[in-house]
């Protein structure tokens, strides 16, 4: 695939939202004011009625389609999902597509100066919760004149932002669209998230490669990586010795230096201990249906059958809920042997599934 | 319970065998002498027919049943399984638990004296595989008089080795049990290992801790996870800042200072190599029913819903070439929600299956 070819969006241009008002976190804390970078595929129409907004996941940024120059050896994170004649059709949709308050790959985060100290905020950044992601994302969505979303659409860490834009916001979004998410983490996911803040905390540049090599291997199925890797040794002969080292070591290894050198351990921490707060059933001390009867929007909600951090009976939670509570809901299990990965990859049934229900969504409320 | 309670093996006491000759290893380097520390439990009957041989797994050792002091407060790690009308009955069974090679519970290994250079052998001792546990097993047998185990048990990696015992010395083993075992590592348990092993040589005491909460984490379930922390917060709201904490977290904090406190970092690595290339069938170039085709012994092989980093498609592996190279082969899948960490609970079909296997394995070649 290249910049050139047909099904691209081609080369993008990050743009930057200043937010120039004090900005109030859930949490408490608020800050002066702030900053998101993003990206825009497609065209807006006039009623300003077929803009989507991507929600990235924990590693996830705003270049999720397209190049940024001409000679980039990979498209944004998300291209097998978004593009000319993709699920999320660029001929049809205009699509917002923004790294999250708190990362690290533009926004105002904790590599940003705190004015207040004249030092980058680091460790100091204040705590961040998916409502605070999805308030400064609705900022976003004013100040490029997007009343209501045709679609909110996320996976993972993101289909908990487009459940809770359908809470908070629930006037602004036509369709969510949530994708290997779950209504809250399980202790499971929560454990392994604090062994990968831990490995960071005791140091945040192993860390971090250690952090990304937890997410690697619990974001695989046994059986995909047994595909992947199997037992293949990357050189040599069991029989000889220390040095020889089993492909999937390599790989990992691969995977954690370029992450370390890429992400940063503060945004790592924060966005894990965004994953962990989020509930927000618990949080108004109620069902989860209770919760999502005020929601106006439809919802497709998929999982994977491969996915054991955000297996299929989460997204199986949400959708009894919004049956519960009478809400429009499709919803998919996808089968895949790529375990949570799959929400990135081609798979032929995934991208039917999808590309079915926006097309459907787009007839109903674009035209 | 306590050490005088009816079905425990009482206070028991660790005994040292200490073999004075050069010990050749498998991957070619050797020690110029051994020490392995070891427990038994019930009594050897005058034809040394009713010895069973324990094998530990990655953070086990010689104390399997029992208490080595009145006011301990709590028994050897598999208490649940061993003593006076338990599976491995102590009322008919001589049963010896040692300390694996390597280990760092007494029997030699990384905080050995290396005798050429007067300081211990620390991440310079040499590569173990499972063929070095079971031939100095067998040195161990030798000196206790027992000719041929009644039976050869393990769980997790002990299973490896009971099952490497019936390839190595089929004439030594009358029945193997082999416990939430498989014929070989897939690459999702080595990529978990090597994850361990990095943290450890990052900083191996944090290293520890972190290598020991993620063996915590794989080895119970979802489900399990679930039932015992939920999403439960050791305090506080979880609206009121960052110093609140899930009750998984504060469980995973404990779990690790105390294994790190009582645990070597190089024998974690050790044992895990031990672990990821365990592989008969791929060292012989054959399949694993030629390997096992040699073998004499019965097998009990069994398995639990929940466990996913022993599932019991790996168990069946073993099952199937058994079957395949007709061998009397006995199996059962448990039901349990408690993940790998099973095979040492008092679960009740598991402890029947156990019990009953063998209780007739006793009558028939112990009378």
């Amino acid at each position: 695939m290249s910049a050139a070819s047909q099904n691209s969006v081609g080369i993008v241009q990050p743009q930057v939202f200043r937010h120039e008002m004090p900005f109030s976190l859930h949490r408490g804390k608020s800050l002066p004011n702030f900053e998101l970078v993003y990206e825009t595929y497609g065209t807006l129409n006039t009623q300003a009625s077929n803009a989507v907004l991507i929600c990235h996941a924990l590693s996830g940024h705003h270049h999720a389609a397209g190049y940024h120059h001409a000679d980039d050896s990979k498209p944004g994170w998300w291209d097998a999902c978004i593009g000319p004649g993709k699920p999320i059709n660029t001929d049809k949709f205009f699509v917002v597509s923004l790294n999250n308050l708190g990362g690290c790959h533009g926004s105002t985060g904790p590599g940003s100066i705190d004015e207040e100290t004249g030092l980058a905020y680091g460790a100091e950044f204040p705590r961040i919760v998916v409502k605070d992601w999805v308030a400064s994302q609705a900022l976003l969505a004013d100040h490029l004149g997007i009343h209501k979303f045709a679609a909110i659409v996320g996976g993972s860490l993101g289909g908990m932002q487009a459940l809770q834009w359908t809470i908070d916001f629930p006037e602004r979004v036509h369709a969510a669209v949530i994708i290997a998410a779950a209504a809250k983490l399980s202790a499971q996911n929560i454990a392994f998230n604090e062994i990968a803040r831990q490995a960071i905390l005791s140091d945040p540049d192993q860390g971090l490669g250690l952090a990304r090599m937890i997410g690697h291997v619990t974001y695989l199925s046994d059986d995909g990586m047994r595909e992947k890797f199997g037992r293949e040794l990357r050189s040599g002969d069991p029989n000889q010795g220390a040095d020889v080292e089993f492909q999937v070591e390599s790989y990992l290894h691969h995977q954690a230096k370029s992450f370390s050198q890429t992400f940063d351990a503060d945004t790592y921490v924060l966005m894990t201990k965004a994953l962990d707060y989020f509930d927000p059933a618990t949080e108004a001390a109620a069902a989860l249906e209770e919760v999502l009867a005020n929601t106006t929007s439809r919802f497709l909600v998929m999982s994977f059958t491969s996915d054991w951090r955000f297996s299929q009976d989460r997204s199986q939670e949400i959708i009894d809920a919004l049956i519960a509570a009478r809400k429009n809901v499709a919803s998919a299990v996808i089968e895949s042997e790529h375990g949570h990965d799959s929400f990135l990859l081609p798979i032929d049934r995934y991208i039917a599934v999808f590309s079915t229900y926006l097309d459907r969504l787009h007839d109903q409320i674009c035209q």
